[in-house]
């Protein structure tokens, strides 16, 4: 795969192209920054987003689900959308009011992975996603469990990235008239102090990979 | 309408039932706690999800856009989805992660919205949900701007809502084991210093619903 990405009709950026990005690293970067993505499918002909989790190794994009979901058993083809909010663009006059993001969508078929090791490796990837450092300290899946699991894989070949950072972009007349404050007002996600579950049975440290999260 | 949501088909829950939510007002204090959504539409059969803005008034979800915007003008069903993370649920097994959260996801047929008042009003709420307190501050939109913008409008009642909060639920043996660490990570939105635009050309004070923004 080359570095850049290659857009398709569905994948090329029409709206607010100058913040279109064509580097595949910036895709890898704003994939791996989120926590949740947006899963669009088709279900009896009218559209469905679910929020969910994800991982990522290359290009390839993991989603896993229980086997009972009937969305996730029929996924064929599917949008996939990670956001992450960095701030909100106060400008001069409302219509330039906007927000400071990172933003990949992703278009394809979802390929079921049957192969056991792969299927691992998948769920290994969405779990570290959502709590980095767990895979290797909690208790592992069990057969059962594994059983119980669908894993996705969405190939990351059909995908676009806008990021808007920055000052608004206000219109001459607003800028010169200087009767509006305008700016940025930066958006942190941070993580707030552990709260050990109720049904713990005996006090246990809080491990380093949840109490230093960043 | 009444003040429970009244599940259709595609609006039942499914996956996790038990954190189903029933009240309408679960459905309305989970859509304003959010900043963008994400919007689902089918183009050309297959499914696209974008983030976009959106703003809220009794059972009444309003999206805007451009006017130029196939994918809003082409716009029938829809599905459209706010999530706000809580927190990350850090269980004894990693296949009992989960996260924390407030999810609403909506089905439904926009209707694009022509009449004036309303149109106004609906770019009201759109640019409040974003930017509490603007409207009254920033200069409001002209008639050209008016023109190039499309208002949408989705009804909330085929919508359901789904929250999870508190402990990991995690199997009796891996409780009883108590080998692994286990509750909650919160996490926290918060907002960071105002950054003046680089483009003011001379002070102007923050404003209060900006350096106040709760």
């Amino acid at each position: 795969m080359t570095t850049q990405l290659s857009p398709t009709e569905r994948s090329t950026v029409r709206r607010g192209a100058k913040r279109a990005r064509t580097e595949r690293d910036d895709l890898h970067a704003t994939l791996d920054a989120g926590l949740i993505c947006h899963l669009a499918l088709v279900v009896n002909g009218t559209p469905l987003v679910l929020p969910t989790c994800y991982g990522r190794r290359d290009d390839t994009l993991y989603l896993h689900g229980s086997t009972g979901a009937r969305s996730l058993r029929e996924a064929g083809d599917v949008c996939v959308s990670v956001t992450r909010v960095d701030g909100i663009v106060y400008s001069r006059s409302m219509m330039h009011h906007s927000i400071n993001y990172r933003s990949a969508v992703i278009h394809g078929r979802v390929r079921h992975v049957e192969d056991p090791d792969e299927r691992w490796e998948g769920l290994r990837l969405v779990t570290e996603q959502l709590a980095p450092g767990s895979w290797d300290y909690a208790r592992q899946p069990n057969k059962k469990e594994l059983a119980a699991t669908s894993v996705l894989a969405l190939d990351l070949t059909e995908a676009s990235v806008k990021i808007r950072a920055g000052d608004p972009g206000d219109d001459d007349e607003d800028i010169e008239a200087n009767e509006v404050w305008a700016g940025v007002l930066p958006l942190h996600q941070t993580w707030g102090t552990p709260v050990p579950s109720t049904d713990l049975i005996a006090e246990l440290p809080v491990p380093e990979h949840v109490l230093r999260r960043s």
